[in-house]
């Protein structure tokens, strides 16, 4: 770092977070190689396909296709074909979100050795976004004991064919997002949609949408659900209060009792129809973030607002932090197995506040909202 | 909340932490039970001692001790004795921090129906202290099958005479802190020293102090490690640099293959001598905490600073952040055995930061700050 071109005294030192990095939309791009330390990892929990953990090459020309050799060329596999649509997700959702920011996403892309790679694409510090990503990943890796463990609990067979204990090779792809707008009256939004297929032919679809806000705006909740009711419905019928209930079960901040947001839909281990029925639905749902989405961050991006608005906003997103790294299946999976640190990260939120036991007054709109985070309601 | 009696456009709000409270040193006394909701938390992490799972009563008035009265009379007894250790260590480190902040500590105290409780103290807002919390913990619980077999793979037998995978019903008292400094230039410190006994006898010690500086002062980093390895010394000669590689192996970020911090000692399962003489090498850890972190603080706590130094200590506040919630066996384990959350999280700073990949100008002091909490190396 460079001497400091100014101090300023303890005392009086006033943070601008808007503009803490200088100028909006001037990140650097940067290709390097993040530095670490395989000797330290767990063993267990190491990737068996790399030749090691830390095993992602950036490169500045993305691949037309992530997918190994061996199968890139059959168009009609469930591999190709979810790549392709997860990438094309990835493009127009970018574009949506650009028009709306005005500043643009930087791109990182890198490979893997054995296979697989990924395009994350983050915007930090943008007019209307704080940070937003849209990340797309193509992993092949062997699933730890423990993951299959974890599955087998779901009531979902994994390893079949595998001895008890035996990792269990995979491929996944994957295209996830989450967006913290800069105010606090625009909510948070997540959604991921993958497809998983072990070595052995089983295979899985998986994903979801969830708003958090930390405000609570009725008629956001109501369009938001209602977009995904409507794709849901396009589909089957019984999706929509499926995937509703298990998307508030799912993102269960147990030590709080709270959710973390308002939710959504999620769903997992999807399977019990024909993979192109279920790759539809997921097409579906993803080109339908935007609609369901920006509409309410279009509404509120602008609205005036106070710095006790700013600091509930930061409350909840720490409570944000607290679900992703303690509960989350993705980050604890990807932080353990040898993901890129810095795609599975970008989830958090730039900035969040703990204050010891805060609670919000009574009756207020703080109160209101966070009512609402634990106990859910039909919004749709 | 009240109507904001200003609004601040979103593109220029200004946000001030250290006043964002109003003054400092007055947060308001609260004692409310957090409302939970038992229904939605795993139910093979309940406490299988208490009647519920949020049963932290709050009393205005600290009972004289926190043992079940079954123990209480026996003042030879090693529950008993602990607890004093550590409530008078409370008093002392707290009256020391207070001196050094000019604010003073917020007291929260509880109890459980079927014994235990504890003592939170809390420094928010204050003028050298972003945050800092000192607490005093008893509990009577049971051990999920999870921990006596997490403890296993470590080597230690904790289920002696019960069935695999049967809960061990054990007592526990403890103190913990973390102390978060404002001024960027004044490291982060935790300790904390426990003791442990299962219902048919087993006992252990555990512990330990350690520092987290942003920028690396060595002079800083030699006082503090000296003073532990003095402590170390005068109990037996082999605990030092046995506690200190435990330390730097133990506080690591697996996924970033970096230390949360710059090391001190740490221990666990200590049962290797008579618990008299193990009690009293804790005790003397836990009266050095001062003055091996204090002098530090007394040193840079009125350092200049600028948005740049305050912005990479808001990043190392996020690895501190990432640590406690992913790695951390204390905050995990009181997250999934109800323990009191407020208590568990004081540990986490007021503000955080993540910036999408984010590394330091090679070269630069925020660069060689990092290098040491890759590469642990001997101070004292």
């Amino acid at each position: 770092m460079s001497p400091p071109s100014a101090f300023i005294s303890s005392t009086s030192v006033v943070l601008l977070p808007s503009t803490f990095n200088g100028d909006r939309c001037t990140q650097r791009a940067k290709l390097t190689v993040l530095p670490r330390h395989p000797s330290t990892l767990h063993s267990r929990f190491r990737m068996s396909s790399g030749p090691s953990f830390s095993d992602h090459t950036p490169v500045a020309e993305k691949p037309k296709t992530l997918v190994r050799d061996d199968a890139k060329s059959d168009e009609e596999s469930m591999r190709v074909r979810f790549e392709k649509m997860i990438r094309s997700a990835q493009d127009d959702i970018c574009a949506q979100v650009e028009a709306l920011d005005g500043c643009k996403f930087k791109e990182d892309a890198w490979v893997r050795e054995t296979g697989g790679g990924g395009i994350s694409r983050v915007l930090q510090n943008g007019n209307v976004f704080e940070k937003a990503g849209v990340n797309v990943s193509v992993v092949y890796g062997t699933m730890p004991p423990e993951a299959v463990a974890a599955a087998s609990a779901r009531g979902v067979t994994r390893d079949v064919g595998y001895k008890p204990g035996e990792p269990v090779p995979f491929f996944a792809a994957g295209i996830s997002s989450v967006m913290h707008p800069r105010n606090p009256f625009a909510p948070t939004m997540h959604f991921n949609y993958r497809y998983f297929e072990t070595d052995r032919g089983l295979w899985w679809f998986g994903g979801g949408t969830d708003l958090t806000p930390s405000y609570i705006f009725e008629e956001d909740a109501k369009h938001f659900h209602s977009v995904l009711k409507e794709c849901c419905d396009r589909h089957d019928k019984e999706y929509f209060p499926k995937f509703k209930k298990w998307c508030d079960d799912y993102f269960l901040i147990k030590h709080r009792g709270e959710r973390r947001g308002l939710g959504g839909i999620f769903f997992d281990d999807l399977n019990d129809k024909p993979a192109d029925e279920i790759f539809k639905f997921s097409e579906d749902c993803a080109s339908n973030v935007c609609s369901a989405y920006l509409p309410v961050v279009e509404r509120r991006k602008d609205s005036e607002y106070t710095e006790e608005h700013k600091r509930w906003q930061q409350l909840r997103r720490a409570r944000y932090v607290e679900y992703n790294l303690v509960y989350d299946r993705g980050t604890v999976f990807g932080l353990k197995t040898g993901g890129r640190i810095e795609s599975i990260l970008m989830s958090l939120p730039l900035t969040a506040r703990w204050e010891y036991d805060h609670s919000p007054e009574p009756g207020s709109w703080e109160a209101r909202s966070l009512e609402a985070m634990k106990n859910p309601k039909d919004w749709a």
